[in-house]
């Protein structure tokens, strides 16, 4: 059986992207672009006949939405589907629920580009009383330790054991996998699958709303390494505008 | 432990509801209205502090939407997921896709009543090749046989060996678990559960769109027999017009 094909999607635009927040575990609902970005997803799956055959969301709402209104598109609505709190989105400490353009004026470029882009320095802790903590939320009543900061290498660490042992198990079954989640979790994801240097993930952007496809050997290793995004030309936009936030 | 909370949930008005047309395994989706039943549900679910831990849908959209939406109304939109063919509507044989009205005006009362709720004759098979046929569905593509039509029979030996399998398990481990399925699984389930004869069932009507609640003794026999609408008001304006379907 051949190792079935992995289909990577970041949620279309949410609130608070639209707000230029960081957003990080905070639950915010998805923007009529993003909603609009979800079914145009589903078209694509459609039109390259990548049909999923089971469906790994984050816990949070933008990745499930984006992926219920992607699967409906695409006619999948019903194949099964697992959420895990791993899928996540990096969680942003203090910075949940911040300017990103005030956050970089206030505290200057460098600094504003080590906590969003360096690999193993995370955004000082979110106070437990914060209205953006999710210390009190029962969807993490099951954790350990709902984390108060991360960086990347946090995602990293809590993400590819989980990888390892469903998403990949899916896959080498000859499964096609729709992964539904986030800016830095797809991030981190995609830094294991290509081999990328702790160093040079700071300059990859995932952008919004537009499947990344990639086809792996039987050891998991992408055929075609980057992936290929299924709007190239849309993709090329979306990365950019991700690399230029908090310059508006 | 006690025993978790059982919510049942017929979809919202679906687009052949609306035409009054027999719908069966046909995937069509929810109207405008349908979509506010949906959410209008989950609002009910949440001031009702009923917040299912599990879900369990049939494989039609109409179904799948419908707890999406109410889920989301909820902000449950993140527990987990179970879809099973089982829960799907009565097949409804050759009458998928006939007008109810139509129906009735030309085979007459005694056989329209005879097909929509005899509890052991099944309407005439559906053709392989009619456009209403689920015979190439790849969703069903693990099944040894697609019926062809069903009585509610048949939904009965195929639903409760998955409810004692699955929901009934959830169920006495606590869980509060919401199902969001159809007229007929529905009826078939609470035939089930309040031990309601072969007879009586015929006179049993499941409004779309309202939060249905039992609670449960360990032995899974309901406490309060025949359940509680979570808007009991709405709840027998709409079990009367189910009734009167094939009228207009």
């Amino acid at each position: 059986m051949s190792t079935g094909t992995l289909v990577l999607l970041r949620h279309g635009e949410s609130e608070w992207n639209a707000m230029n927040l960081f957003t990080g575990w905070v639950d915010v609902p998805l923007t009529d672009k993003g909603i609009g970005e979800g079914k145009r997803a589903g078209q694509l799956l459609k039109e390259h006949d990548l049909l999923p055959d089971v469906l790994y969301t984050s816990l949070l709402r933008r990745a499930i939405s984006t992926a219920n209104i992607a699967l409906d598109a695409a006619d999948r609505h019903w194949i099964p589907v697992v959420r895990d709190w791993r899928l996540n989105e990096r969680h942003y400490g203090a910075l949940q629920g911040k300017n990103k353009a005030q956050t970089k004026a206030e505290y200057g470029d460098d600094q504003f580009m080590l906590w969003r882009r360096s690999y193993d320095t995370p955004p000082p802790p979110i106070d437990a009383g914060s209205e953006y903590s999710q210390d009190a939320d029962p969807r993490y009543a099951n954790l350990e330790q709902v984390p108060l900061t991360e960086c990347l290498l946090d995602v990293v660490k809590r993400l590819i054991p989980y990888w390892d042992d469903t998403i990949s198990q899916d896959l080498l079954a000859g499964k096609n996998v729709l992964v539904a989640a986030h800016g830095n979790s797809l991030r981190a994801l995609v830094k294991h699958l290509d081999g990328i240097s702790d160093e040079d993930i700071a300059g990859l952007n995932i952008p919004t709303g537009i499947p990344l496809r990639y086809d792996l050997d039987e050891n998991l290793r992408p055929l075609n390494p980057g992936g290929t995004y299924l709007d190239p030309e849309a993709a090329a936009a979306g990365a950019a505008a991700v690399a230029n936030q908090g310059a508006k």
